[in-house]
């Protein structure tokens, strides 16, 4: 019989929460009906969607006319770069180069006048950009910083408060986005302590399914990366996804409801594994520091002396991967790892271990000790 | 107690079959891993689309790398005219005043650059356009000809393979895109004998979920709308949707299961309805001709001297709309039954009746019952 496997990378994706699928299977039987229809079964599935709306709005404090639902996390953040590319010729653009590969992709398919600046981190800033180098690389023409909350790999939060009470002290026009997707449903997100204008939510990474939401303050101009009926405001036309968004505003209302015990025991169960980690020989927690937080649920550990690819083949119960996962197929280093001020050699032997809602004690027990016995040969 | 209701909206939106609904719920337990893992978990997830994608494919005679998976319609069709503009400058596009928004308005917001003409359809051509309108539009730079298969108001079915073979004819390098979003799982829809190279397919048209597909003929050039992770060999990144991909394919199953059955089971509903709703005064039916073929579900009726809106508000059973879902809130006349060759008067007393799957004889019986009553005041 084979082992029963254990699952650590819910920073690629998360199971769905069972009353998400409660509420998607029930909603697809019944709230099928045309929102835009004029008649009862239409009126009934608008209902169902400002309801979500509603959740989704109330989990980052924002007001619900200022959240658009997408299909995705690649879709919001398409939408950002594309509408910027479209508002202005020669506008400038700032961002890291820690960004997941739906903001760094589109922003290397910009027209030639669009400029952009690439941030890196430090090791020394704990894998985190600083505000400073943010800060002097804003230009008269900058029209946007986009930096992501918190990374998939390292889970460092970065400085987003700081860089945009920074950004808008410099020039209030630039429009600041931060991609959640990774902070959502794991430490408190609000829009007005963040300061930002736009904000990328992401269903499949807080138990919800795979749609996403864009959050656009109120009066900040943004343009559709997709034109016809006009639903969602005229900013995102196409049919709603009534099933899908109802589940999304689920899994909104069980983070509203559930954020703090699911943060603390992640930290438990986290803090457990790397105290166990450390144990073995030649092992360094990568984006531990005391300059910056990381997310409570993930762990990148590099494994000196050995590639994280080649551990993980060997792992029979554990499921887990060396970064992102729409870069699983890829055989080299982690670029995000490097970016964040990890030297080659830590970066080749990392594994991220991200932990869930349903993640164990004696799961990492099991893994660890499975880890233990590869390194260890 | 409130009368139970009649739905004859079915070209706006579909219930979800139930054997869709049986394995999207299931999907949402069993497939939530991330088809883009390196691990078990990832590895079914990627089965599953691969599966779905099988059967799309079987569904309109593609091969199965021809299909990409989208939210939906909306963003097949943008991708295709957003692909042009990116692609070209300078191109021409053709395109009818029939197309629904999500061709309409990104062709409204095209760069100055490109140019677009409309052919408009003639009623004494069946409410279809005329394939010579189509050539003599054809100009040294058009790159694209997109036309609707069948129209969502009236179910015309246009000339689609007599166009994209004269097309070709004149230029073979000339794309050829036909929006099948109301045609599939009423009518045989096959890209090679259609010649298209590009195709619109639609899940909630044809009781599948609210995502879609954009067929590709192998070989033709085709720009992401959305960049990321690569998924969808790089043209749609994005974690894949896995629960709605499976639904979609279970619904192309059923209609590569039943289609003949389906059909045929329409239009004797429909043909029923159109000889009893004759038999009321002043009644003209839109799109009726010996020179086109409609959809065997659509029956797009004129009450001479009434106003369509008014007549659905006034009944308390049926269920209906005088046009697409997403103009229901406009009162104006139907822009796309003038653009189909139908004079003002008669488009205003329109309202189209679509049928279902699960439509009766006893149902119609009770609509046009009441239709009768509120024609008759
Ligand atoms: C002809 C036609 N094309 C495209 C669409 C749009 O597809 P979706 O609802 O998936 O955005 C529809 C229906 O809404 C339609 O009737
Ligand atoms: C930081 C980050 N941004 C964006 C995304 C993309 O979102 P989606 O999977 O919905 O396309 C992901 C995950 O895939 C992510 O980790």
């Amino acid at each position: 019989m084979e082992a029963a496997k254990i699952y650590l990378d819910y920073n690629a994706t998360t199971p769905v929460a069972p009353e998400v699928v409660e509420v998607v299977s029930h909603s697809l039987k019944d709230l099928w009906g045309n929102p835009s229809s004029s008649h009862e079964y239409g009126f009934k599935a608008k209902e169902a969607i400002a309801k979500s709306r509603n959740e989704l709005a109330k989990m980052i404090g924002a007001t619900s006319h200022e959240i658009i639902f997408t299909s995705g996390g690649t879709e919001a953040n398409n939408m950002v770069i594309e509408s910027i590319t479209k508002l202005y010729t020669n506008a400038h653009i700032i961002t890291t180069t820690l960004e997941h590969p739906s903001i760094k992709q589109p922003l290397e398919h910009v027209p030639e006048s669009i400029s952009v600046s690439y941030i890196s981190a430090k090791e020394q800033s704990g894998c985190a950009v600083d505000v400073e180098d943010v800060i002097s690389a804003i230009r008269p023409n900058t029209k946007l910083v986009s930096i992501m909350l918190a990374n998939n790999e390292t889970g460092v939060i970065q400085p987003i408060r700081e860089i945009a009470n920074a950004v808008k002290q410099l020039n209030p026009k630039i429009l600041v986005h931060t991609d959640a997707a990774q902070a959502i449903g794991k430490i408190p997100v609000n829009v007005n302590n963040l300061n930002v204008d736009l904000l990328t939510i992401v269903g499949h990474k807080f138990y919800g399914p795979r749609n996403g939401a864009l959050y656009i303050r109120s009066g900040c101009k943004i343009l559709p990366l997709m034109y016809g009926g006009n639903q969602e405001s005229t900013l995102r036309s196409g049919t709603e996804n009534t099933p899908m968004i109802v589940g999304l505003g689920e899994a909104a209302r069980l983070v509203n409801c559930n954020l703090k015990s699911y943060s603390t025991k992640y930290a438990t169960v986290r803090d457990y594994m790397e105290e166990k980690l450390k144990e073995l020989p030649n092992v360094i927690i990568n984006g531990q520091s005391d300059v910056r937080e990381r997310l409570p649920n993930t762990c990148n550990v590099s494994f000196l002396g050995f590639n994280g690819r080649e551990i993980l083949k060997k792992c029979q119960v554990t499921l887990a991967s060396t970064g992102a996962a729409c870069h699983s197929s890829e055989t080299k280093v982690s670029s995000i790892l490097l970016a964040s001020g990890i030297p080659k050699e830590r970066a080749a032997g990392a594994v991220r271990l991200s932990i869930g809602r349903e993640t164990t004690f004696s799961d990492i027990d099991i893994v660890v000790k499975e880890l233990k016995e590869i390194v260890s040969k």
